[in-house]
């Protein structure tokens, strides 16, 4: 699948990294390039490094494909640091952000499914641990944020992923668990491949509607930790732009 | 031990991330069980979890067994959400606390011990190490204290259990040496089981001692704490039931 | 080089924690031996202790040399609680900290190079994993700076090393990008001793003008985390001292 989904998955992290840096994001960018391009890098290997790590294997594996960092940096500076914020105005255009997107579940969807199919070889009969490791590669930038924006020196408690499960990581634990019942168990009758297409179909499906339709998933999870959480968090500010 | 010390660990856990929730406990419970289940998970696991990470083992390798993590689910489950609040009721009334609670340290003592051996035979000669890893194998919950309230968005930076030991945590690091002397040297002359006998005893006789006598050891911990920590510290709820 | 190099090392690492409880640290040291004696230890061992969870390794790994330990805690010891604080103010005097500085940059040359040898040998082609664990084993008491802060019950989100990358960090980039050239490809021609040698010169150089010239590097990165970062920084009680 390389280089586009590679691109999109990119795009939309340093996408992601940036917006979560909210208004005084610029300065940030300009004042400290290595923390910002670090916690790029996080966001981006965030699932695969959490799943060593569950699994016990090195945490920094993910890192070993130097093609992998190479375009990951260049789309990396391209976001942040083009002339014009040419790479950053195209990626918020509606229909690149949606074929990006699109891609990028795609891409979920194989490493959720990677990530379970790992584990249970690890551990044939851990049904826990394949559920979580296929969370975690599914959604691990999730999971990471608050060590992410640690990184930078931003320390948001609250923002912990299970206490408010976002819509990609209650989407992940689903499919995690159709993976490992289609692989451990006769339930599913329906072939694998057509199983692995129709979750491949619900993550674009819920992706796209919630981008379309405004504020269906994303709003709504940002308007209950508004409530809940309170101030200290910097998500906050992705609604103004 | 399956499945009648299982039972006890996992009821006295699940007390434990209850109580430690505080006052407006109930609320959090309802509202986020997914956290509330994680939250008494790691405690469960935290012994094998920072034991393995230390060892450099898969961190979730011991949620491999299912059975232990249905066992622990279902008392979960009922001392959270059982109709009446029965299963907690029951749990804090005083006789069947207390046969927990020998129970536990009975089932403590096994895990010192297990995790001494193992740590041993991955570094002959790193009684530092073993030292290290039966401590937190007997008492992992204390040191992931931190990380579990994390798992909640509460941080308590000030509760580190090295700045205060509490008495398990001293009596894990007494029971550690004890055994390293004894696989490694030839001052204790005792025979295993006798040894192994008496620091169950002297594990029980402490933790029967500090429930019946009332606030023998725990609350003197918690005296301290208040006055050199102060607020957010949820554990200082405890007295007041 | 044990165990002058090693005593090095332990005095400057135990000056510098000492240094960092900042001004009410004697009644810290007299309150809570056991963290002050962790913390040492993970400041020493921050390097090995991370490398090696980065390549999958025994976290606890480092531990395992009990002369080591030993030494370490003799050392830890004399400059915490010698009668009449000999040994700290030995230590504080410039021709000793000048010499132990010197033999301590001699000890992290070695230690980058072993970092960038070992994780090429477990990810031969992975560059970037070399870089990091080089630069993590030469200066890992900085990256661990805030987890040694946690474990004395200090919370610091904003002394993030790599927000405000110390002299000594960059000169480990630099060290290990120039070993995995060395290593890697043919740009460099000079003999490896010889281009090891130049390291050593050059770490030696800049820690002695750091030390002689007074504030050159340290007060510059003192002075810039104090203008962004402000309070709850106890690094900055280092400059009335």
């Amino acid at each position: 699948m390389y280089p586009y989904f590679d691109i999109a998955h990119a795009a939309l992290c340093s996408l992601h990294v940036r917006e979560d840096l909210g208004s005084g994001g610029l300065g940030f960018t300009r004042r400290h390039p290595l923390a910002t391009w670090l916690c790029t890098l996080v966001e981006l290997y965030a699932g695969g490094m959490l799943a060593n790590l569950f699994l016990g294997e090195p945490v920094l594996a993910p890192l070993k494909n130097n093609q992998h960092i190479i375009l990951y940096t260049l789309v990396w500076y391209l976001i942040f640091y083009c002339p014009f914020d040419a790479a950053y105005k195209v990626c918020k255009f509606l229909p690149v952000k949606l074929a990006f997107s699109v891609m990028k579940e795609i891409y979920r969807t194989k490493k959720v499914y990677d990530g379970v199919t790992h584990a249970l070889k690890v551990f044939p009969s851990g049904y826990l641990i394949a559920l979580m490791v296929g969370t975690v590669k599914g959604n691990g930038a999730g999971f990471l944020k608050i060590f992410e924006r640690l990184l930078r020196g931003v320390w948001t408690p609250n923002a912990m992923e299970i206490l408010q499960p976002s819509f990609p990581t209650k989407a992940c634990i689903a499919a995690s668990i159709i993976f490992i019942l289609d692989k451990k168990t006769d339930f599913i009758t329906a072939p694998h491949s057509l199983l692995y297409f129709g979750l491949v179909v619900f993550f674009v499906y819920f992706k796209v509607s919630s981008i379309l339709l405004g504020r269906a998933f994303g709003a709504k999870v940002a308007g209950e930790s508004d409530k809940s959480g309170g101030e200290s968090k910097p998500t906050a500010d992705k609604k103004k732009e």
